[in-house]
């Protein structure tokens, strides 16, 4: 019954406990945490752990038998269907005539204020951003090219050429980047680079290696692509690398400046033996570099990309955390070999992104406020960062912070036997946001140290340490 | 010391000598001018050499060494690391299989202006924008939400609800669209919802029906899923259905309102026969409304949709055309059954679009100044399309504009014989945009009039004067 008792119903929710029910089971089977053939509990037996009504659970697996994510073998047990997480499936199972004026439960999120609270990983401060500045920039680059930025762009799949331009002189001068301006592709988001390169390089059933803990927006590209997913445990070196001696995998995927979410450094000896050990004949590796820019102590090591001399690694980045995350601008630098292909699929997926942010980050860039606000930022992050520091050390909290180089997000491990979803609950009962470190696991979390991620970037030194007091109020180990 | 002298420190330079004097070693490492095993000059020497701080040496080395480039042995001597010769490899290969330098000859496209010239199809006339009132919403929106609309939106996969809630009441109004907001889809232009539709319900090997002549970025999406495809021709009454009693397609795309780019109408009969023809067991049918707002004369045909009972028809659009191209959003109106499935692969494709305009576009729908502003084009469109056929006219060309009651162009059926392909390229030559009608067509083309496509919408009335009279010119027969 272990992961079942990750199954919460909130009685007073507006939504009906069946539908939360059925919600939850989908996403057990969707995020891999209930695998093809495991076997359910029994209706009777869930329904008395639960403290629901058996009917509910009886027509929720009935549900969900017949949207083909359970199976029922001789009318007694239910298994997860073999056939179940796939996406595709629940579509065109989908029945029409299931009108309701209801909407999902998944899409009926209210609206409301989406500020981050303490301590949401990832995410800037928008006050530190110069939006008049921006603004400025704007109007000039709408101003000065008369308008001609609103007609569509057929060049621009992979951006406009300016800010292509601009983006490769910076890589190549802050991370050593060897790439020329064309092989900088312009996506929405790094989500978006993520499940392009997904969608180019791995056929169903190839293998692809990535990170556990790890960002699950990359494990659900790679799933969408129907790949066999292997997951890389991670140590005080970074990511545990296959051996390639015996494995040829497609793909692998890795956040080496700062591991997400632990944070640790992919050391330098991993450095080499990936891009010198890695297989030759098939094998990509991205290097997902999402916020090494935030490093307040020595420099960054060089990134994978700077080292590798068989082009094989593709680079990926994004502005949401430096600049705002709304601006939904990312960035894959990508092998000469792949620039053609991905500017054919992302025609097809949606032709080219906007055209006027592009612009004016092109000119953000150009004119080096770009440099000056990662500058701010990087200096008021480390203050808050210290605070943050201070703050755990005097409550004298279990929490191990081992990575603290950098970054926008400082994981705290916890004890063993101390089951950190029980603890990021207990904390957002008490308006806190710090998601547990097993949330960002995949597949098997048997062996898998538990922690807490806190990011500090948003927040003010006050809100941190408000922060810090309401996780020592709360406390971490009478769970 | 020899290789030492390669040390140049620059002290005019903004760079901190440390600074410059860790990246020079680095690259005597990573040039093999560096190589495992070997001893640095003592920080005193190199100190004395370069006349700097030897402090400044010592913390240079200290970088290096916890950086994993250098090693040291009894806290005497200082070594390059044993894992560096595989750095100096790495470089030496980059430059012995150095990338080539010119970008593939289709990412070479030039920068230059993208306004464009008579008579490019589907183009709206920026100009008539109300920039100047866009931008003050845009204002007015960051400015009343602190900048909350600058922070991640997890909420926002499908679009931002305002954006949502004022569209459904648009398309409601407008074109009898049945649907809640919650249905309402907003994506990277039209051509990202035919794409994730595309992937969602199609197999490899499903039956695709779609228009002949037709949107080729259509053609495109159905492609990248795998499916078979068939080609409907296009007669006076729109497309030529499928025979649902011996076939049955899981998928019609259709341009109801106005084919595309014919301009031809769908037939009521063929609409109803549509609606209520179509198996129950697995059709769906994609209703791509790319520009009723343009209608002139009469009002427009109920929409596909609003016909529908079995909540089978899928409603997509754009503001593309009626705003600007670069905005790039657009939107599906999705079955309810569709919206779960919808929502989750947009999140795996690109999460969320940009928000920032999403607000402003709510606002600019919500003023109602996206209501005066269609009302004006439709004015000044209008006008434009009687310059068109008056020039046409008098000047007797051999172009048969059998449906002319709305839209962005006008497509002019020529005689049989003659080659639209050649008649295009000698237009082209002479400075005018006008594609070849078998330039939409995919598969074959042996059976299909020939024709050109104007469109009138971006050019002011002068210009679509002198367009025309640059035709009658080169003059459309002797090919």
């Amino acid at each position: 019954m272990g992961r079942f008792k990750l199954l919460f119903l909130d009685r007073n929710s507006s939504v009906p406990l069946q539908t939360q029910l059925t919600n939850q089971l989908k996403e057990l089977i969707q995020r891999g945490q209930l695998t093809a053939g495991e076997t359910l509990p029994s209706s009777r037996d869930l329904a008395t752990d639960l403290r629901i009504s058996r009917n509910t659970v009886v027509y929720t697996y009935d549900r969900l038998i017949s949207e083909g994510y359970l199976h029922s073998r001789m009318r007694s047990r239910v298994y997860v269907a073999e056939t179940a997480p796939e996406l595709h499936r629940a579509a065109r199972g989908a029945t029409r005539k299931r009108q309701s004026v209801r909407p999902p439960a998944s899409v009926s999120r209210a609206g409301g204020s989406n500020a981050p609270i303490p301590f949401r990983p990832c995410q800037p401060d928008v006050q530190l951003f110069p939006l008049e500045m921006w603004n400025r920039l704007r109007n000039r680059a709408l101003r000065t090219t008369d308008r001609s930025l609103l007609h569509y762009n057929s060049a621009a799949t992979l951006g406009i050429r300016e800010l292509r331009e601009n983006l490769a002189i910076y890589l190549r001068e802050s991370r050593g980047v060897k790439c020329e301006w064309w092989q900088v592709a312009i996506t929405t988001g790094s989500q978006q680079a993520l499940y392009l390169l997904a969608q180019l390089l791995l056929k169903p059933e190839d293998r692809v290696y990535t990170e556990n803990p790890g960002y699950q927006g990359a494990v659900r590209a790679w799933r969408a692509a129907g790949a066999q997913i292997n997951y890389m445990a991670v140590d005080g070196e970074g990511a545990v690398l296959p051996h390639f001696a015996v494995d040829t995998p497609k793909l692998i995927y890795v956040t080496p400046s700062r591991q997400f979410p632990t944070g640790v450094s992919l050391s330098l000896a991993r450095r080499l033996a990936l891009v010198n050990g890695a297989p030759d004949s098939c094998c990509w590796i991205i290097e997902d570099d999402y916020d090494s820019e935030f490093r307040y102590d020595a420099a960054p090591l060089p990134s994978l990309q700077s080292l590798d001399a068989g082009g094989r690694v593709i680079y990926t980045g994004t502005f949401s955390k430096l600049l705002f995350p709304a601006l939904r601008l990312g960035y894959a630098v990508l092998p000469v070999a792949l620039v053609e292909c991905f500017q054919t699929l992302k025609s097809i997926v949606d032709d080219h992104g906007p055209i006027i942010d592009q612009a004016t980050l092109a000119a953000f860039l150009d004119t080096g406020a770009f440099y000056a606000h990662i500058r701010r930022c990087r200096r008021v992050y480390a203050e808050r960062q210290q605070a943050f520091l201070y703050g755990i050390q005097k409550g004298s909290l279990p929490l191990e912070l081992r990575y603290r180089d950098g970054g926008m997000n400082l994981t705290g491990f916890l004890p063993r036997g101390l089951n950190d979803r029980a603890v990021s609950e207990r904390l957002r009962m008490a308006g806190l946001d710090v998601p547990a470190l097993t949330s960002y696991v995949a597949g098997e979390q048997e062996h898998l140290e538990g922690g807490l991620v806190f990011g500090f970037t948003a927040f003010t030194e006050e809100r941190i340490r408000q922060g810090v007091e309401t996780v020592i109020r709360v406390g971490l180990l009478d769970s």
